[in-house]
């Protein structure tokens, strides 16, 4: 069957066994040649073939609704749903997302990225069918690793209490992101290994129904449980073992590595494109760990995402016991650090920023409120982090900065994130987050202050008259290149590096209005709720003028960093044109 | 034994089995004389007082570590650990809060206020306690409740795999603020009925050690279990039965009514100081039970607490199906919310300001990105909400106004509120928040628009010119009297109901240009991430001066709000004369 021909999953419906098994030899290889030249999530895919054909060959979408938790499994779904030119076409890679997305299919329920939300969201639509009076199949797919999130804990303990059709598929390949940790996973083994009939069931406490498949990469049998639960009236949880990485021996036997990746060899899995250059991450990790040799008084917490902060599995045998994995469960991390913190030792929760804001309460309540010297290190809190619009990395600024008490801190080179990472874990008076830089690491070759301890004190890099340029963080090096090109036309521009983004220096402020008429705020990040907002609030009541550049109050999906830097006008060149309008203007 | 003759634990450890149930006799007498005068938490406190003298009698705190979630149940807790005045004299009743507090005592180690925090947070002292090579007793005492709770589910799961240390005390009265809601309670009750012996057991399958305890009020049970217990190697779970409201009977059979409340008839329960005012509250149950009832297809959520919206035992029948009760569980109710609006119904999610925080994420993922026209009412945003430092409502703005795609709106009145409410239900474009006015009912006794559609259209309520004071929600009469007061003096303000404050009528501030030199602003928030620091950066460039006025960015505990409001210069007086005098810089 050529995979362009499937239009929709009724072209599918009429193959025999025979021929959907080599429909699925057929949709792993196209997804390899896909993975392997263009790098995605491979591992949970290339376990999910089976059980996507099946489910669409049992289930009526879009009538029947099956929603993906994080969707990061969802190209095989693609591929039935009409859009397998995106996966067999190397020029038409870029039409789809790697997640799902209702602007793509109406197959796509949800535009999903981040862990755990599905059981909610299909619960959301079994309710609402039930108020309409459908009769149609609900099917939620979860994998093992999303579990331990509290909002699949929320949507499947309200689930099970529905008295209408909720299918949960617990797609189980012992695996999350990393190995995973949390008690249940205890349970999840004893079942795997008592065929699901141990009486001590996870799922069952709950008060699901509750079946048990030992072989999850085998057609005959998903089509058989599928049928046998079809228009069932009541909650079920289908527990189902697969393979992570089925069918390419590397993704099977080195799961994490190749749980999402860029492009490999597929002769032998070995990575295309490996960069030599140092990155943000290599450097935590090694400071880290150097920190934690000396220091057994300090940890570092993961929620999940070891991988993403450097800490693979060397790393993690390294440290030993003063590295954490919580599990995908942000809370507990945030919570957790504000406990280590009170208890007297120091935490460090590493963490991904667009991942961050499944905490805020935590950071709010738990830390800020008790005051706890937890600490944060945030990654991709920037213009160069992830783009795809679920994992932006735009809105830990207002996220945290405006939490009283939070000190959050923008480095703006390698040398200056370590003296702010050293004094945050130092200090016993603050929760501090600090914003690692975006894009490709920046050394400076010079010592920075050590001492954070005087909050909300900006630094002057060049002293200049007429315009200041705030800049923060990774934009701090836009704005040195923009006070350079206006240097050279004869405005010297005042340059502050203000390090802290959670308050105001405004002792500084209040002095730049003897000699600047105008000041202007560089952030990486959404501008709504922002630093240079602060600035310009700041200044409501003076003659002072107040310029803000970053970035939009929006969601943009896989854009380009360059493009966008030039609609928000953050180039040094359109910076420093309209820095020079603004004085013109004011000089009238 | 003169209860304010304990100053620590170490004072009753003395006592046998008879003097210990004599304390708690007169610890049961001192809460009613206190609970029924000033109110508080009714329930929650009277049947904890037996498991809280057994704690203290057993354990060692502080050294052992007892965590309450929510503290809501500490009373006893403070009366053991040199508190006592403050329950058993009236004039001291204000020297401590209602939830435990480091500042108030070395035995309170966190400041707690919201649910299902504490397994994380003493999780976190157990690490650190591991870490730094201690061997005291970390206790979680968690009601059922808070089980729902992501958070609980994601600190208890960490905590099962401590190889060290960990009681977690199960408070099961049965009850969390309503009845419970949630497919785990159906095993709670499994479990109470099987004396702990059933083998589908929710805190096994998690890899708790576990024991039940059936006489949770009966204190040589209490004794005895806790002694088994102490200095184990390893998590427990102590799943343990009590009576919420025990020793007084209206409590004991009117549970939901009792939970939280003002003062009361200690001889029957009836509720003194009723107030025969209409409340918001009232007002938003009264028109969604008559919207439901002419609407099938619309749908009231609440997150495990139906009476702080309105809707207690009577309303919730009147609802019928179309009540829904998803727990303390508010990342759920945001993603239920989503998927039911994908589904083609019209969902009303009512919460409190402060627990909204719980569901950031939700709100950004499930809703925002997916742009799925949920519908928020947001209750107790206001200065004139609750005044606990764990329980502010001036965080809402900064939290939702500042995701993408959320209309955040902010009526003045009743009519105005119920306007709004009708258009965001009736609607299916937008995400819509209604942050429901604070402090006592106006009515204006006039229609308002109905038509909410032209997204971030301000209302110009009065024409005038040099000032413009755009007042937002339950501020909007604090501008009106500014208005009137700068009138009186000559100074004919323009005043503005923005009525949305998630964006800016870009077109109408630009007009302001023309003929107005200064705009106020007035929101009931926090000013950091705001509203107002919004409308300064639009003007940033511009010539016209802005001034802010609203809510610092602290966490202020039991303030008074005229106090506040003095001190923020929220007053009418207070703001015109800073307009006075900016206007007359201005002139110069």
């Amino acid at each position: 069957m050529n995979l362009k021909e499937i239009k929709t999953p009724a072209d599918i419906k009429g193959l025999d066994i025979e021929q959907l098994s080599e429909l699925c030899t057929q949709i792993r290889q196209a997804l390899l040649d896909r993975l392997s030249r263009s790098g995605g999530h491979i591992g949970p895919n290339l376990g999910m073939v089976e059980m996507t054909v099946a489910l669409h060959y049992v289930f009526d979408s879009p009538s029947d609704k099956i929603v993906f938790d994080v969707s990061h499994q969802s190209y095989t779904h693609k591929i039935l749903t009409g859009r397998a030119g995106a996966f067999v076409n190397p020029s038409e890679y870029g039409c789809v997302s790697g997640f799902t997305n209702p602007k793509e299919s109406e197959h796509d329920f949800f535009c999903i990225g981040h862990t755990s939300t599905a059981a909610s969201l299909a619960s959301g639509l079994a309710k609402a069918r039930d108020m309409k009076g459908g009769s149609e199949n609900i099917i939620a797919v979860i994998g093992d690793g999303s579990l331990s999130g509290g909002e699949a804990f929320e949507g499947l303990d309200y689930a099970a209490t529905l008295n209408s059709n909720f299918i949960a598929i617990i797609n189980d390949n012992d695996m999350s992101i990393a190995p995973n940790c949390g008690g249940i996973y205890a349970n999840l083994q004893l079942l795997r290994s008592t065929d699901g009939t141990a009486e001590c069931n996870f799922f069952k406490s709950m008060g699901f129904d509750y079946k048990y498949v030992a072989y999850g990469n085998d057609l005959r049998t998903l089509i058989d449980t599928f049928e046998s639960v079809k228009g069932c009236g009541h909650p079920v949880v289908l527990h189902i073992r697969t393979q992570k990485g089925k069918g390419f021996a590397p993704a099977e036997a080195h799961m994490e590595r190749f749980h999402y990746g860029g492009p490999f060899d597929k002769s032998n899995g070995n990575p295309l494109n490996i960069s030599s250059d140092e990155s943000y991450t290599e450097i935590f990790t090694k400071h880290m760990l150097e920190m934690m040799k000396q220091r057994p008084d300090v940890a570092v917490i993961t929620a999940g995402t070891p991988g993403a902060i450097g800490f693979g599995p060397e790393e993690r045998s390294l440290a030993g016991s003063q590295f954490i994995d919580v599990g995908i469960a942000e809370q507990d991390a945030v919570g957790m650090a504000s406990g280590m913190a009170k208890g007297g030792v120091r935490p460090v929760f590493g963490v991904v920023s667009s991942f961050l804001q499944r905490s805020y309460d935590q950071l709010s309540q738990d830390v800020a409120i008790n005051g706890t010297p937890a600490v944060l290190n945030i990654f991709f809190g920037s213009v160069f982090g992830m783009n795809d619009a679920t994992h932006l990395g735009w809105f830990d600024i207002p996220l945290v900065a405006n939490i009283p008490g939070w000190v959050v801190l923008a480095p703006t080179c390698k040398e200056e994130y370590l003296a702010m990472l050293d004094w945050a874990v130092e200090q016993r008076e603050h929760p501090v987050a600090i914003r690692v830089p975006g894009g490709s690491v920046l050394s400076k070759k010079r010592a920075f202050d050590h001492d954070y301890s005087r909050i909300n004190k900006f630094e002057i890099m060049r002293p200049g008259s007429k315009v200041a340029i705030i800049a923060t963080g990774t934009f701090h090096s836009i704005g040195e290149d923009t006070a350079d090109l206006l240097a050279s036309k004869g405005i010297e521009a005042t340059l502050v590096n203000p390090r802290y983004i959670s308050g105001l220096d405004e002792e500084m402020l209040r002095e730049f209005e003897s000699n600047h008429s105008l000041v202007i705020t560089l952030e990486d990040g959404c501008l709504a709720g922002g630093f240079g907002e602060k600035v310009a609030a700041f200044y409501g009541t003076s003659a002072m003028r107040v310029a803000c550049y970053g970035l939009p109050k929006e969601f943009r999906d896989r854009y380009s960093v360059a493009d966008l830097l030039n609609e928000c006008r953050l180039t040094p060149q359109q910076i420093a044109e309209d820095t020079e309008a603004m004085l013109k203007t004011l000089a009238k």
